[in-house]
């Protein structure tokens, strides 16, 4: 499915590069590679996803449209993915959802449909919606055909990884419900089984680390904020045994952390990164000790971060 | 000459990626198509020029060492690609540079020699440096075999234009001494003729298209700051011909459109671009009056800027 879904992409998604630093490299103590997926389109890795889900549907399914539940990536991936291949598709998001995050997704031609958090049920609205009009539900991880999509990521980690001379490394991933961990884990464990995947999440939001520590899915019962992007309650039904079957052990970060890794991808990769989408990167630069090898691979995976955020954060950590 | 130079960097030198966003097209009206060579090795496309010059030296001259004039993405670019090449590398400095451009200038292993800009030529200091040394000075943008290192980002971009189905567009390139925009017009001219580089440079220091237009060298007078990585005094003795055969006229742009451009860059591709790096995506997004066709193609050449100046831009027009 992961191959299928990289050749419906085929000149569409982008590959995204493989980048690296010397300066990263010294401050790790071996060599660090960053996969950048927020230079995929709309700035996340979600846009495989979407895409893989809307070209994978029948002609007729497709024209009617399709539906998914997102305040974040998510939206705006399976938002351009359905406007690039001419199927209607209406975002449900929270009514206090982030002005920028609700035009952005407008602005791609998606149509938003707004609800209240606290008396309404985003679900029935859906199901409601998915009902009258036909439209068919594109949920953000726990669906094989986005698995497979965020898997295609994997495909182009393996070769990237031959190419740079990898035999061996941990390839680490933000992780919120595991469409990224669980399809990348699958591809390259068929294209370069010296590639071991570990998930990488904040501190209080480990449910993965946690899950996969004790091999049951466990909850996270702290509110999100800054992790916006890559927080959910639990790992998925469907996501969480690929991992526990293909993963080494999580890894976990702090804050601050997070924001250093955020500078040092402004500063020395040139590349935008979002709080949720540079835990790894962190894992990678500041918990070498939890991991072995010459080598170590970083996803980051997204760049939607707010300008006023952002300008906070290098203006404190970019000095470098 | 750059096809060689495409070959002594293969697997070294980084194929950036061609990036877009809706969001940039339905600004310009146009498909804007942003190669982003922030993402070269040290940020910035010189890292091509300094790979090929070093790659080209005859083994007992490259273990001898090599000596460049320059403040900033010339300096890092070729104490990398000697560093990478087991070459010495000095690079003289002024002593008012940049305590971040000296600091990472040696971090790439070069030895940086410091003169006082008032009192000392740094072309006698350099001058004696080789000659004492048996040093190989590598000029920023007046020799063959950088201009030919700086052609390989055009055999890329007429290679990615294809793939893209972009058969005819204006390339523009931020332009100061002219080894770039000389060498990817010698590049699109033989790969893709379809394609027409463009210099864009900032009001006030527009020497390159005022001597396209006239026809012969003439000078900035002005002090630069904002606009260090890409002002000279006036086109090279080997670019401007070249530029003058090839190139269609040169734009100019204004310090707030750069501004605009350097926050949509973040915003939109989520890449970091330092001012002189968007002259030509400011061009692409506010002259677009002053071009035809379906598609323009901009190169942002760098990424080197301070992060309290970048931070103050996305605050400014970072909402977009």
């Amino acid at each position: 499915m992961i191959r299928a879904a990289l050749a419906r992409g085929d000149g569409i998604v982008r590959e995204t590069p493989l980048l690296s630093s010397p300066f990263l490299d010294d401050l790790a103590g071996r060599r660090v590679w960053v996969k950048a997926e927020c230079l995929q389109h709309t700035g996340s890795f979600k846009f495989r996803g979407g895409w893989s889900a809307v070209s994978a549907m029948a002609p007729d399914a497709r024209a009617k449209g399709v539906i998914a539940f997102s305040s974040g990536n998510h939206a705006q991936g399976v938002a351009l993915a359905a406007r690039m291949q001419g199927a209607p598709a209406v975002i449900v998001m929270p009514e206090d959802a982030p002005k920028i995050k609700i035009d952005n997704t407008r602005a791609l031609g998606a149509e938003v449909v707004l609800y209240d958090r606290e008396n309404e049920s985003r679900e029935d609205i859906g199901a409601m919606l998915a009902r009258d009009r036909g439209l068919t539900l594109i949920k953000p991880y726990d669906e094989p055909l986005v698995i497979a999509g965020q898997g295609t990521c994997g495909i182009e980690i393996a070769r990237q990884a031959r190419a740079a001379g990898i035999d061996a490394a941990d390839v680490l991933i933000c992780c919120g419900g595991g469409g990224l961990t669980s399809g990348v884990a699958l591809a390259v464990a068929a294209d370069h089984p010296g590639l071991k995947v570990r998930p990488a999440e904040p501190t209080g939001f480990d449910d993965v680390a946690r899950s996969l520590a004790t091999g049951q899915i466990v909850n996270n019962n702290l509110k999100n904020g800054l992790w916006d992007a890559i927080v959910t309650q639990q790992p998925g039904d469907l996501t969480f045994p690929i991992m526990a079957d293909k993963c080494g052990p999580g890894l976990v970060v702090t804050e601050e952390e997070t924001k250093r890794a955020m500078a040092l991808a402004f500063a020395r990769l040139k590349i935008v990164v979002e709080p949720g989408g540079a835990v790894a990167l962190a894992a990678a630069l500041f918990h070498g000790d939890q991991m072995g090898g010459d080598d170590v691979i970083a996803v980051t995976t997204g760049g939607n971060v707010d300008p006023a955020f952002f300008a906070q954060v290098i203006s404190e950590f970019g000095g470098v």
